[in-house]
């Protein structure tokens, strides 16, 4: 590339995006009691994500975007390149929250997206390929079951009509939803393919904390393996029945939980993580063995083989259980099942240069979390910018939190990312 | 004793106790629709257990029983003996029921009892010393939260006031609810120790039914230990967070599990039973790390020593989980506690020769639940006879099944029990 081409090391204006996050954040606002902080619930597609949307709106239009929404409701602001014919970078995330939600969540990538197009416009920048910022609808899935709803019919891998029809637990439509706000759009349901997809959003976890780093390049999403694990044993007595005597259900929920521990581990499931979230035992009496107990396994590994291998080993114990106590019971259900997702590798060396010339050294690591990027990484090279959250990476809590310094830090290592991307592949 | 005042072997009338459980049954029946059967709730002291208890009492008086009510709402019915002057031998149990009870729970002691009087009013036979029936009072413990309350009363373990003062969910006190049903009766609250106290009880286990015995002779009630665990960990989402970083409130509780059954099965604990009826993790979503985890521990054992080594031994592993799991904090809170209490040799004798007398060969074993027979043994000589239960000996079920032979075993082997035990210590 003609260095007389590569564009300046550029720093967006913190006070600003600081400023957006916060009235962002005040849609959808609640005040959660144990905390005494304020939460955000701007699930989609309710009135207060509506709102949001709007705000957004507003704000890529006064950026001088050209905003559309697609038929699923996701937002486009494109800003054109003096080569408009190519396509674009796309930079973007989501602005729906989960319930119980911060304001970081999503919305710093789309916002850091919006501030890096009016740092753009303050510079007189024009890029070679257009630039386009986008807020993908759905992402959390927490009213229809589904996340990276969006993204998803975005990429191809769901269909419109099928994400139209999903349901909440009203019985309400998704496609009925996005009508009655306003926000159904034309168009084709597929994305275009951009030239390279960006995300910049919060960690949701310890480890840059743990580094002392501002700013994390993400090298992928892992694998998830979710499964629901029922085991049917016997009631009986705690007092009159003979421990030989006992299918004890709780028992074998418990030795599960403890094998999954000593999968991770091991080491032989490479860099697994397993997590039994939930576990109960019933009839939940304390004088009676447990007659059903149900608990869900979480695996996640940044390797599909390893984490197939450990699905293995697990259903293998699984079935064992009867043999120890004769007259268990053990059924299993796929919850949820996705491959790892690796980023591009050049775009991953892009945002660290990116970061390290605004002074960062940003370490690599894994996403243990879904995003819309893994989505579009069907559809153009895609890489990730994480940003580093306090107390541990708290997030879907109103306790997420990250600095105004860090915030700035990633949009602007997403700024000087993209600019330097809407000049690749143009000479 | 002189062979010819030894009591020739008597049978009671199989269909005459067996048509008067079914008709005591009938009080407090509901319809149990998962399994089509008609199971009893006739807790104490509601409508239904008063007019449980009119109908015994009627029973008494009509067998020529003089009946008796202490303050605690107990019903004593008393036959005269050649030497009144003697302490009598008492036999009893309850009619009270759990809300989801059988036939046979409490109410196969107290119509056994009455059903040997007939049969030696029916044989002419004037024992020695006086004969009492007892239906003791709020056995089951359900309303008001202390089982045995009525016979703990009357062996001076509880104070009358106290019992009266107990208070049901709805805030009732127990002494205004036996008021109201008018069973407050007069007297001391003290029962005058009896010569001897024997108990017949379904065994409401499976060890008889696997035993291939219809009768058993108890040696004594075991030591219960409960306690309530909570442990508090992190929460933590499931994905981003590294193993080592976590504090799983959810594995620490599988982990107690696992070793309790670990300490039944190391042996070192003589014949311990534990069992964990409740456990629970929270906040029970699949993507993340419990922040918070409760169980409860039962623990049996017919050892105080063994029982008091297995509450330290698992007292030190509940210290030890925090050092795996920095972060993690572990409460105990002790709900129960009660000392073995073994019953009188001489009587399980007694009640072995009576049962073979009937051509029953009654193997021993222990009482692995609480009854009346272990607060009376405070005060007298106790012993229990164990009718077999079908279907593993399932009880607080409307699934409680003993057959009528069975029951007319049990109820002939104590008529013999209480007849000889009437002669004892006359001459």
């Amino acid at each position: 590339m003609d260095s007389a081409l590569e564009p300046p090391v550029l720093r967006i204006d913190g006070d600003r995006l600081w400023s957006d996050l916060m009235e962002l954040a005040r849609i959808g606002a609640y005040e959660d009691e144990p905390t005494g902080l304020w939460g955000v619930n701007r699930q989609s597609p309710t009135d207060e994500d509506a709102a949001g949307r709007r705000l957004v709106v507003g704000w890529m239009e006064a950026a001088g975007l050209e905003v559309s929404i697609d038929p699923m409701g996701s937002i486009f602001g494109r800003r054109p390149g003096r080569r408009d014919d190519l396509a674009p970078v796309m930079a973007g995330s989501h602005i729906d929250s989960v319930g119980t939600a911060g304001a970081f969540d999503g919305c710093l990538g789309v916002l850091s997206g919006i501030e890096a197009v009016r740092t753009l416009n303050d510079s007189g920048i024009v890029t070679e390929r257009p630039i386009v910022i986008a807020a993908s609808t759905e992402e959390e899935g927490v009213r229809f079951g589904t996340d990276m709803l969006g993204s998803a019919v975005a990429a191809g891998r769901i269909e419109l009509a099928t994400a139209h029809g999903l349901t909440d637990a009203e019985g309400r439509a998704f496609g009925d939803e996005l009508r009655r706000i306003g926000f159904a759009g034309k168009g084709p349901a597929l994305l275009d393919p951009p030239h390279a997809y960006v995300e910049c959003h919060i960690e949701q976890g310890p480890v840059l904390q743990h580094s002392g780093a501002a700013l994390g390049v993400v090298t992928g999403v892992q694998a998830i393996s979710w499964q629901r694990v029922t085991i049917h044993g016997r009631a009986a007595h705690a007092g009159t029945t003979p421990t030989q005597l006992r299918a004890d259900a709780g028992l074998a929920a418990a030795q599960i939980v403890v094998k999954v521990r000593e999968m991770v581990d091991s080491g032989r499931f490479g860099r697994l993580r397993g997590t039994v979230g939930c576990l109960s035992a019933h009839p939940g009496l304390p004088s009676v063995v447990p007659d059903c107990a149900e608990l869900t396994v979480d695996l996640r590994n940044p390797d599909d083989q390893d984490v197939e291998a450990a699905e293995r080993e697990l259903a293998g114990f699984l079935d064992s259980l009867p043999s120890s106590q004769p007259g268990l019971g053990v059924e299993t259900a796929r919850m949820a099942r996705t491959s790892p997702v690796p980023f591009s590798a050049d775009i991953q060396d892009t945002i660290e240069k990116a970061a390290a010339d605004l002074g960062h050294a940003a370490p690599r690591l894994m996403s243990g979390a879904g995003h819309d990027a893994q989505e579009i990484a069907a559809l153009a090279p895609t890489a990730m910018v994480f940003v580093r959250g306090q107390y541990d990476g708290i997030s879907h809590s109103p306790r997420e939190y990250s600095t105004p310094e860090d915030c700035a830090a990633g949009a602007s290592t997403l700024l000087n990312t993209i600019a330097r991307l809407a000049q690749e592949g143009t000479r």
